[in-house]
């Protein structure tokens, strides 16, 4: 309503007045209902463009007839009708954080301390994200794609799509997969707001709680918590240098019968390791025995630096036990919040369904520009020059690590993806090595987060290469470095006490 | 892989050479892996612009060479090496749907058939859906937006967001809510993707199964669906022309202490009924005695076509218990998917944990969109258009309910929103005059969905008018009454056999 009020600066009438008069009006014509309560002065002088002592001046006038009065703690209100004015008395404030329900509890305080570092904040290098960097979105591209776009069939573009997505784009996707091997009509897709979108969707229409989902050890922070929040039992089933070790999954499988596997094969997140194609066929044909699905997140298989990895379980699959995870989001655009999941027909339609009621479809705008970048090739292009790019960034910190981290800590060099995986020496622990960094303004993930038992993975952590700029790549590790040496100081001076209690003893 | 294939159409090599010479190249220097499935030859001539015919001779050259074979129900997969080739046992597809969570079966068959209806299909005049119609949309503001965000910072827009929504958004809707007597700071603020996924998270945080929520009888299909999904009890109050009946909501609060009241007090969703300001200060009161939070959905208060409604709940709240919900689908450019919430920083803050493991953020695009359109004010000047048309059109279809329904059902004339509730004669049920449309070419929503429970409500039917040109409008609803007529002759051939069997008794 306020927002009606037309100032005349040419009138005779001082500003307010004006300003009085036509709230008097409004009020009287109860076009503002009694009850409500009137904008603070700071923020309507701000609004009308006035002074804010002529808005003081308005509202001791109509308070003075009455027509308004500040309230303790709920500011200046408009009067009940000619002063029939009930008592008001005061009410307790709801208390909501006592109403939250048992699964959003499920959210570890550790984790999202953890993940606070996500954010990157002024001065501080972060090498906790996987995200691709802005300076080489391809914004041409963009550019020339949109102005065809609202050139040609902009209505569309701001439209509603259908829950299942875009079809031209479920279509041209089909085509993509098949050409590595992967076999996914349109109808078996459905478009996402991201992978992590997809992978919830599923634990919503595949999980109760109680039921049981084998993961790698160490995993995906995402999908632990997504399981979690599900009230599933996760069990962990550790990595080695060829992947997840399908001899104890296979026993685990045996005996407890989960519902789901929920595997990253190729470039895991965060070990950086390749599910070699023995042990991917052995994963494979337990699940098969056990009858047990398996969720196969792919968000990275073709960021490869050397070799090309083994090919995906979605492809060497030959019935129907795998649903495909992936995204756009680690290649270009996260903004715009387009992935896919490929499954077969009846979890697809099963999702779409449940979808209607969530958020009905993802942004149309995002499926139209990822079709068109499909369509002509310019993924692709943009993946040949990210990988160069990633490439040289992972030597870059392998380099700096070899040069200020070699006698504190252990690294693999990933064949391809986003992360190196770290092991601290003995004794040291990456939660404190976290907080020392926060004094050199440097953050990454402290490992425990992605182990399925909170007391775990306190000697690992993940650093990031794909984000920062390759100067700052070199910076963020000698800080590390630092942090490194500050902790080790402190952990010698904890462990000296000890030793000097001890000699008397001997 | 075998998108690297490159056909030189000048070389004496044939084509299906070139082809099978690549492909073997490929798969001896292992970068197309055994066990891959190879695409059909159909997609290949496609995607290759060859024949078919030269595919199968490609295929069937390397099939000779045992580089590849065809297996029955994998089709044609890369061999393993050099002969020492497993067999491969049949195995049994997966049946996911025998796995579904029991949550996601909460969703009725019934809501699924009917939401079919949603969208339009060849030919049939689809009443059923509230969105504004596309051909309104300011295109021309849009471009001018679009231009000039692609000109200036055009990085962040598909860059991410955060999990609470792009920070200047918040703090303009921020300030639009003050103009209409809402305080909410930035920080009690969330944009998410439509104010249905709002709701849907706060199902998440608030909701265990179990709990009791209170709702409007009708009330808005998908809220249903969302605490359906969430296990809660959902009980329903019937609504009169002054919206809830708030002696029976407190009677049931006082006796079943529910953790929510969930309600569209302004143009209600189905009814188009209007809470007076005595109800809600009424029902703000018994939140407040009985320490029950309050969702205020509110997706249409602005669209009033007369008198302006009472304030919203959110304004006249004097302690917290108010969470509001809005969104900016139903005004313009549904596709771009954003809405916001407003509550206690407590479950914003918990919203925005859980939203970090769903979806992370709402598109950043959008939320760069609509910023312009608020600080522009094309907002309002768009509304403004809007109330217009669709004052008219609600006038229509009132007109042409006179003209051809009024002797099979009634139905209200409401001051604002997008939708006129009937309600059928004595004996007429919605479900079966749903089935007739289907030969009339017309759709709509049967009551049935809004209610509770399943049973109730098959007297009554949605009408939506928002969405289709105003001819279509008119046309829809002789449609309808040719419908209707069908109905009634159906439903007396039904009762005069009763008759006739009746006769010999007396």
């Amino acid at each position: 309503m306020i927002e009606k009020i037309v100032i005349d600066r040419r009138s005779r009438t001082p500003l307010y007045l004006q300003i009085k008069n036509q709230i008097q009006e409004m009020i009287s014509q109860n076009m503002i209902p009694k009850g409500i309560r009137m904008p603070p002065t700071r923020k309507l002088s701000r609004l009308l463009g006035v002074n804010r002592s002529t808005i003081v001046s308005a509202y001791n006038e109509l308070s003075a007839e009455g027509l308004i009065e500040s309230r303790v703690g709920s500011g200046t209100v408009v009067c009940e009708r000619k002063g029939v004015e009930e008592t008001i008395s005061p009410v307790d404030p709801l208390m909501w954080s006592e109403n939250f329900s048992i699964s959003s509890k499920s959210i570890h305080h550790s984790i999202i301390r953890e993940s606070v570092n996500w954010l990157s904040q002024e001065g501080v290098i972060s090498l906790a994200s996987g995200y691709p960097p802005p300076e080489y979105y391809p914004m041409e591209d963009f550019k020339k794609i949109m102005k065809r776009l609202l050139a040609e069939n902009s209505r569309m573009l701001v439209h509603q799509s259908t829950c299942q997505g875009h079809s031209p784009l479920r279509e041209i996707i089909s085509q993509k997969m098949m050409l590595e091997g992967m076999s996914a009509d349109p109808d078996e897709l459905i478009i996402v707001s991201g992978s992590m979108q997809g992978l919830y969707f599923l634990a919503r229409v595949l999980l109760d709680p109680g039921d049981i989902v084998v993961v790698e050890k160490p995993s995906f922070i995402g999908a632990l918590q997504i399981f979690r929040e599900a009230g599933a039992r996760i069990i962990g089933v550790p990595v080695d240098e060829e992947g997840i070790q399908v001899d104890i999954l296979e026993n685990i499988v045996s005996h407890q019968r989960p519902k789901l596997i929920y595997t990253l094969p190729t470039y895991q997140n965060p070990s950086g390791t390749v599910l070699s194609l023995e042990r991917r066929q052995r994963l494979l044909n337990t699940a098969y025995k056990y009858h047990v699905g398996i969720i196969e997140d792919n968000p990275s298989s073709r960021f490869y630096y050397g070799s090309t990895p083994p090919p995906s379980l979605k492809s060497l699959d030959r019935s129907n036990h795998v649903i495909h995870l992936s995204t756009f989001s680690k290649l270009l655009f996260p903004g715009l919040r387009i992935g896919w999941l490929a499954a077969s027909q009846h979890v697809i339609e099963r999702i779409t369904r449940t979808r209607q009621f969530i958020d009905i479809h993802s942004n149309t705008l995002g499926e139209y520009v990822f079709y068109e970048f499909l369509k002509e090739d310019l993924i692709e292009r943009h993946l040949i020059k990210l990988k160069k790019l990633y490439s040289r960034k992972r030597d870059i910190m392998i380099s700096a690590l070899s040069k200020y981290c070699s006698s504190l800590m252990n690294w693999n060099k990933p064949g391809g993806g986003f992360h190196i995986w770290c092991k601290l020496n003995k004794g040291l622990s990456s939660r404190e090595l976290l907080r020392e960094s926060f004094y050199e303004k440097v953050t990454f993930l402290a490992g425990g987060v992605f182990f399925p038992e909170d007391c775990e993975g306190d000697q690992w952590l993940r650093l990031s290469f794909t984000y920062q700029p390759e100067e700052l790549i070199w910076e963020g590790i000698k800080r590390l470095s630092n942090a490194l040496k500050r902790l080790e100081k402190k952990s010698k001076a904890r462990i000296m006490p000890e030793k000097s209690l001890a000699r008397p003893i001997v």
